[in-house]
């Protein structure tokens, strides 16, 4: 696929994740026919070393399992990536030295849509995996924007929220409902004016159930319009 | 990815049925935990031209664009094809006798389907486009089963069914549910057992609305679990 903006994606950090991230690219193009769709290449590879244990528990290094997507997607004609998992940022440096093409990066996506739903400052609460909370993804890059970050206690985190993620990750995605919802209202009892749902599994679980009533920003969605942005720029 | 059975998926057509085939593959696997799905790569592009407009309208002939994604698939190491779309294999042979990969046939795998959800033989109804109706993908294969296949009418066809699948196509999934039940609905009333959702965007707006008070083949499902049964045989 030479002869237009392709997107590559790298996904299967989950598999669900991925595809939905496919799907919500799709629902969010403005389009009236197939051909008005964005063609893309999902490399879908589970198999990718766990990076929350790569980063805090001494497991094995997913950087040569993302170089072999990257890759993949270079190979298939891809013009930029989109990587729908939060936690393989950590590894967003060393991705982006090894390739010429411009990877979307997942917290700048998250913190443009915190400005679409009209979040300018204050504080904000963050659910994402121990590994992208150990690492900093967030943190700098939203206080340089004016935001302080609350994330549940590291007690709470190893009870409730990273056992959610795995339940969707074994495909129980209704029972991963109730935790995430009510960890996130304990971050906005804590003063946050919205949440990053910023592991890409926890908005599939957010979705089982009720909306949330009060502004979550979805980090599948939001890297989806980054890479609309992308794909079709105005103008 | 050369080292496991790594499904390849030629997709985009339309998108949002490849994207939502990737979901079903994944949801409908056995799975714990990441590293237990099923390696894919969905090649995505909806540039492929009409398949029903290739068949019945004289329009470009969409073999080419089949192929180059077969290439890729191909390249990027896959080991077996999934097309979850039903008028593309109006294409199967051609793309077949063209690649050493096997193709998983949808029709087979709607049929299969059938057996699963316990339909053994009697009339069936067929919700499909114009151009796999044209080509009589379903007609010979359930007939050899012992099903007579029943279709809605050419009027039917043109005034209700068809534009269903484009309102899928434009992202106007929900107002496809009316039409297509009614559509299925009048199928059962002539008799049909059961209603094959012989287009990928046909499950995609059924599933918007109720439940059918009746059997369905879902091909995205039926396609998905062939996909499965390839990746992960038996014993």
């Amino acid at each position: 696929m030479k002869d237009a903006r392709v997107l590559g994606v790298l996904g299967g950090m989950g598999p669900l994740a991925g595809a939905t991230f496919m799907q919500r690219l799709t629902l969010l193009t403005p389009a009236e026919r197939d051909q008005d769709h964005i063609p893309s290449v999902l490399w879908s590879d589970p198999r990718v070393p766990d990076r929350t244990a790569a980063r805090i528990a001494g497991g094995e290094d997913p950087l040569p399992w993302l170089m072999r997507g990257i890759r993949g997607l270079e190979a298939a004609g891809c013009g930029a990536i989109a990587i729908p998992c939060n936690t393989a940022h950590g590894w967003f440096d060393g991705m982006q030295a090894a390739t010429r093409l411009p990877i979307l990066h997942i917290v700048e996506a998250a913190a443009d849509e915190l400005l679409r739903l009209g979040i300018t400052g204050g504080p904000i609460g963050l659910l994402a995996t121990k590994g992208t909370l150990a690492m900093r993804l967030y943190q700098e890059r939203l206080e340089s924007r004016g935001h302080e970050c609350l994330a549940p206690p590291a007690e709470e985190m190893d009870r409730v929220v990273m056992p959610a993620i795995e339940l969707v990750k074994a495909n129980k995605v209704s029972a991963a409902y109730a935790p995430l919802a009510e960890a996130a209202q304990r971050l906005v009892a804590r003063g946050a004016k919205a949440v990053v749902l910023g592991c890409t599994e926890i908005p599939l679980g957010i979705s089982a159930g009720p909306a949330l009533p009060f502004p979550v920003a979805d980090t599948i969605d939001a890297l989806a319009r980054a890479a609309i942005a992308w794909a079709k720029p105005a103008g």
